[in-house]
Parts: structure tokens; C-alpha cells; sequence
């Protein structure tokens, strides 16, 4: 495996937004310009991206990158024709795999082994032992999707850190760009992330539901700021 | 419902670590110091995690804050018994909601529609039927993972942009997290985050999947760099 990725641009002309204002700012964009997303921003988000966490260090995620403009053609009449799809400059599919922790854990533990994280081959055993009881336990589809998401999220957020705008959509037929991308029956598409350029004006900002109504203090239902103020 | 938060800090001493760096040097936290999380950064990180986006901006999420020592020595018995639930002086308990767009979604879309979203009623109309036929034909527990896992991530990356450590968890006993915190069954419990200062020393990097297994170029199955290079 690899090591952390070391010639990720810290900025791009001495400049990138605080994760701050990039979540204030990021909204979903509705219709791309054709500005092309230069070579060490994509290499930059797809790295970032995936640094993120996962369950036993397993990273059960893989990421197609479109950017063939008769393949996001393809995309988009898969995806609900939505125009944004084959506007996007890159359409990234991701897609979780349900299996694959199984042929790749031995990998993924015995690198645990050779860097430190447990220190004796009996460990290795034993953890692997208990991951395969937990992923058997679980629901795998959901499992998927959680860490997948972690990952769509950081290039997300990267992308708007380095000034660009993305499109996380779910409207999709997942049947359909498995079949067009040949994605296997094994791996289920989790998302699609188009990045580029917005095309003005941004969509008005929704709102959000109040703090005390989404965030509960102790126990479900009591509102946050009743607690927390007393 | 509400605006954009305007009272997250830019900076705390000044500092605000970049998205690059807080990407690169999180981990996961394996024991957690006594160490208060102040509560403007706690305010921050739940408010920016509130941003999330959302399919509809339906927002089918609810976190509970737990801080309360009896209230995480409980939360620990329930989540394999792992000491840094106990530990970490905040757990987030993320929930995510399957039903409740149900009730929540005539208000989403006429605030939409005040905000100007949409521009008539039959809009607003049309709209809810087009969600509501989404959501029915899909699997409501891969819907409320994706989302849920998206503002986790939020919350992880704003605590350590703002210094802090955090643990996201996926080992726990669903039912019993459910019984003991008063969460109800039409609710998923998605994840655990702890959130707090790391105890030294951090475990060691466990490496990642080289970018070309991971990501593929315009199709599944072909390694990035053959075809970026082309």
C-alpha cells in the first residue's frame, strides 16, 4: 500500500478557502460552464479523498472518473437525463463494493502488521477474524454506502476548498450505469459527483432546520439548548 | 427554518488548520485525553455539520450530544464496550431519520418556495410528488446512511480543522444504542463520533490503496493513470 500522498497543493495561487467558508459557500450546483478542471486539482481530490477513514482500514470503495464527453453522455441518460451530468467537465461515479473486503483483508492486515498497528501475526489472525463476524453481521449495502460517502464528502469539500463546484446527485438508475460502465452485480453505485465550474446564478440557500430541532442533548427529543443552557 | 449560521469562528487563536492538512493528519482516535471541548467549537462543528446537503434538503438526520459521564459509561456498555467512548468528553450519537420526511416535507418545499427555489405552488406540488416517488422506491436505510454519513464527515473535518480529534465508530449494538438514548424505531443509529484530544501516541498510519486500484478512468476496471496519461 501506500504511503499519504506528499504533492497535494496546499493552495493554488497562494489561495485556498477555509473548510469553514467551504462548507458556508459549497451549494449543489445546478448547471456547469465548460472551464475544464486543471490535471492537479482531480489528482488533488481523488488522493484526498482516499485518505478517508474506514472500518478496519478495508476502504471498500472504487471511483470512476467520466470526463469522455460521450461517456457523460452515456451518464446522463442513465441519471434521470439530467443536464448538469454530461455539462460537468468530470463526473465521478462512486460506487461501493460489497465483496471485495473479502480478498483484500489479508493485504490490509498483514500492511497493519508491517507498519506497526498490531504487533504479532497472532493479532492479525484475530483481527481478521473479528471483522469477518462483524461485516457477515451487518448489512452490507448500508455498510457501502456509509464509507463510500466519507469518501465522496472529503473530495466534496476539496473541490470547494481549491475553488471549484461540485453536484452530488442521487437520481440515478443504478442498473443502468452499472450495465454502461461495467460496474459489477457485487459493487452498488453509491453516488455520482459532478465538479467543474457553476454556471451563475447559484440556486437561493434553502435553510436548515433550527440546531434544536436536529440536535438533541443527552437523550433523543430533548432539544439542545435546553440542556446545554442549564 | 433557519440561514446560514454567521457565528462559526473563522479561526480560534487565529489558527484554522486547511482542509489538506486536517485530510492528511486526522486519524482515528484510540484514546482520548480529559481535555473539555470548548463550546464555541462544539457550537461550530454542529451547526457547519447541520450544513450537509441533502437529497430535497429534507436533512433525515438528528445527532444527540452526549457528555454526561454516567450517559457515556452507558453509551460504552452498548458499544462493544470500547474505552474511549467513555473517555472522548463528547459522543455524537447519528441518527438518521427513515420516516420523517413524511411530516417534514410540506415545510421543506414551502420554504422553498418562500426562498425562491421554486417559483408557483404547483411547483412545490409537483416536487413532493417527484421526492415522494424517489424515496418510496428506494431502500430507506442505504437513503438515510449516505446522507447522515455526509454531515458525520462534516463534523469530523471541522473538529480537526479547529484542533481537536475525533473517533467515528461503526461497532455497537444498534438495538441497545436505541433502548438506552430513547431513539425511536422508525431511526437508524449510523455512527458514533467522539470527539475530544487524542491521547498520545497516535497509532501509526495504516497506508492506503495505490490511486490506480482504487480509481479507474472512464470505465470500471481501467487504472487511472493508463488512460489520464494518454
Amino acid at each position: 500500500m501506500e504511503d499519504r500522498p506528499t504533492r497535494v497543493p496546499a493552495a493554488r495561487n497562494g489561495w485556498l478557502k477555509p473548510i469553514t467558508q467551504a462548507i458556508l459557500e459549497r451549494r449543489a450546483t445546478v448547471a456547469f460552464t465548460d472551464d475544464a478542471v486543471p490535471d492537479d486539482v482531480l489528482g488533488a481530490i481523488l488522493q484526498l479523498g482516499l485518505q478517508a477513514p474506514s472500518g478496519y482500514n478495508l476502504q471498500p470503495w472504487r471511483f470512476i472518473v467520466v470526463r469522455d464527453p460521450a461517456n457523460r453522455a452515456r451518464l446522463q441518460s442513465v441519471a434521470n437525463d439530467q443536464a448538469k451530468v454530461s455539462q460537468a467537465p468530470i463526473v465521478v461515479i462512486a460506487v461501493g463494493m460489497r465483496e471485495a473486503w473479502r480478498a483484500e483483508m489479508d493485504e490490509v492486515f498483514l500492511e497493519g502488521l508491517k507498519r506497526g498497528l498490531v504487533k504479532r501475526p497472532a493479532d492479525v489472525t484475530r483481527g481478521q477474524e473479528a471483522a469477518t463476524r462483524f461485516l457477515d453481521g451487518m448489512s452490507r449495502d448500508v455498510w457501502v454506502n456509509r464509507h463510500t460517502m466519507i469518501a465522496v464528502t472529503y473530495m466534496m469539500l476539496v473541490a470547494e476548498a481549491y475553488g471549484y463546484d461540485t453536484a452530488p446527485m442521487e437520481g440515478f438508475d443504478a442498473e443502468g450505469v452499472k450495465r454502461e460502465f461495467g460496474i459489477p452485480d457485487d459493487a452498488e453505485v453509491v453516488a455520482l459527483l459532478g465538479i467543474g465550474r457553476a454556471r451563475p446564478p447559484d440556486k437561493p440557500y434553502p435553510g436548515r432546520f433550527p440546531v434544536d430541532r436536529m440536535v438533541y442533548a443527552e437523550s433523543f427529543g430533548t432539544p439542545w439548548s435546553e440542556r446545554s443552557r442549564a
